[in-house]
């Protein structure tokens, strides 16, 4: 490991780039001074801004690209469109040719996957990408993939998840041996699609190697922080991902509501000001602003496109604490500690891949 | 309809059955005094809670069954077992039988839904069960269904479950033509599974007629309340429902936390002790508890087997209420509005039905 951690950024990518992008920089390299940052885009936008967040001028390279990729192209445009040029597939490049040791877009989720994908290429005896979440539950945060990189599984890419995402709880939590959850309809064994019973069965005779299986978990089991790892298909963490936030949200606005009702509330929610603000820090879905591309010979982290400075600081951080934990290096210690690999998956109608 | 509704109980269904059971028709009996009661299980045990129940006793009959269902009982187990002679079936062959309005039960989901379809036998026209949800939201309740009767749903079984959802709305709601939603992981035509967007195309051709449709919604659409009615297959279902229940009780649990976190915040929260009830009453899953069996001929309400008399009184309330306003009759109207029924179902890989 290098004495610095560099960051090839997309300066172009979401709804408040490159501004955001910028100033979301500048507070990481507050905390992190050790972090230097390529951004790639329009050299006219991004030179003043580096005027404006000055402390980043020396430890910054601007690398100009004219194309920029729309936030509703498709995937396979975006390619034909911005490979070799765009300022998404330039930041991914810099990963591939050493320049930098992660990559972060706040674009377009399929078409940043489609050039991740095509860029960095797929791991040894990986079959298909995974988009993680780091997720806050009542315990810890916990990881939680696949978040909708692709639509389906089979037991052996559950497997693949698992032990993409152990290798991530492992850079993330200092846990040696993370303990892995199937998400399922029930915990019973009996209960569940095909391909979730074999991947139960696979990991069960694995369990140990990297992490510790601990059977299946349900929709609760997230918030509960049950165990480091969930594991899913796409379509399913993707929709339970937005599920949680809809809830967080309502809740929080019962919650204002409620404080709002009566003048004794108004009068208790001002005693209780600062206790509520750290309520709302917690719940600021900006603080854990990041999914982890898994599965790729490169770390590539998409930020949420519409967020501000202080989510761009959040993908940006776990982009520097993922490069400064190796996780590629981890992702292949744990698949070499693996016993049995490429067990031929079960045939399973539900679980035949689609592009999200 | 009758000046009465009666409520045919299983008695032993739960874990705190009998009791929380008849303590919870005591509740609803104070609200609504044409209620009137068929109680099914051990009548030893029975017998006595409605001596201490006395207001029931005039307008309950109690059926004596020995036998009962475990909760971990499998469905096929508990059909061979419990067909004829136990509490649970005995309660739905009274709605068979025109002795009762509908049935309602806080026993195991696989065997009530096994004995529900076995007995009462699927609609004319519906291939496959389904449970729906009252799910609360920023807007108003809403219907989400299937919430795990069966796994996986081709094109015309969710068109199925949007219209069934769709007479369940109208009877909650008083809506004449309720929103209706396909969850997917975006919004955008091209996303998502072949059978969704399949039914998607149906479904926007027949929009009008009982129903109006809104086109895909996104997990964080169910909390905003984006559409009166949200389809979705049994899996995903339920894990979007044990999602929000987990992420509310974490929200919940953080709200305590903060308002403990020193003086002033306690402080704080004593001043807002009502409108902190209020939220807390607001929050209770006992407040809306109870899954609606649909696609069969008759209503069963399954109860949560864990709750207490609030929660037995809610699914015995939403009981009263769906036969009040004669579900069944609404979703034959509704069906009978559909144009075009049982278009060739579009063969989707992930669609093939297991059971739960």
């Amino acid at each position: 490991m290098t004495d610095t951690i560099t960051l090839s950024v997309d300066a172009m990518g979401g709804d408040n780039a490159p501004r955001a992008v910028i100033h979301g920089a500048c507070l990481l390299f507050k905390e992190h001074s050790n972090a230097r940052f390529i951004f790639h885009g329009r050299q006219e936008l991004i030179a003043p801004l580096l005027e404006e967040f000055a402390v980043l001028k020396p430890v910054s390279t601007v690398r100009h690209c004219e194309t920029v990729i729309a936030m509703d192209e498709k995937p396979s445009q975006a390619l034909r469109k911005g490979r070799g040029t765009s300022s998404m597939w330039m930041a991914i490049q810099a990963v591939k040719d050493g320049d930098a040791d992660v990559a972060v877009s706040g674009g377009n989720t399929g078409a940043l996957m489609a050039m991740a994908t095509f860029c960095l290429r797929l791991m040894d005896g990986i079959a298909r990408p995974g988009i993680a979440a780091i997720w806050p539950t009542l315990r810890s945060d916990i990881v939680v993939l696949d978040m909708g990189a692709t639509i389906g599984a089979d037991a052996q890419q559950l497997v693949d998840y698992a032990i993409l995402g152990s290798a991530l709880a492992r850079c993330l939590f200092d846990a040696e041996s993370p303990t892995v959850g199937l998400l399922n309809v029930g915990t019973e064994e009996v209960k569940g699609l095909e391909s979730i019973k074999e991947a139960g069965r696979i990991l069960s005779d694995a369990s140990g190697s990297g992490f510790t299986y601990h059977g299946f978990v349900e929709g609760d089991d997230i918030g509960k922080g049950t165990v480091d790892v969930v594991v899913t298909e796409g379509f399913v963490g993707n929709v339970a991902l937005k599920t949680a936030e809809g809830t967080a949200r309502q809740v929080g606005s019962y919650l204002r509501t409620a404080l709002k009702s009566n003048l004794m509330s108004r009068i208790g929610a001002l005693f209780a000001t600062s206790a509520l603000n750290a309520l709302r820090h917690r719940m600021d879905p900006r603080t854990v602003n990041g999914g982890v591309f898994m599965g790729l010979n490169g770390i590539v982290i998409k930020s949420h496109g519409g967020t501000d400075e202080i989510g761009y600081k959040s993908a940006l951080n776990l982009a520097y604490e993922m490069a400064r934990a190796n996780l590629i290096e981890k992702i292949g210690d744990t698949m070499k500690r693996f016993p049995i690999k490429a067990a031929p998956a079960a045939t399973d109608p539900a679980s035949e891949a689609k592009p999200a």
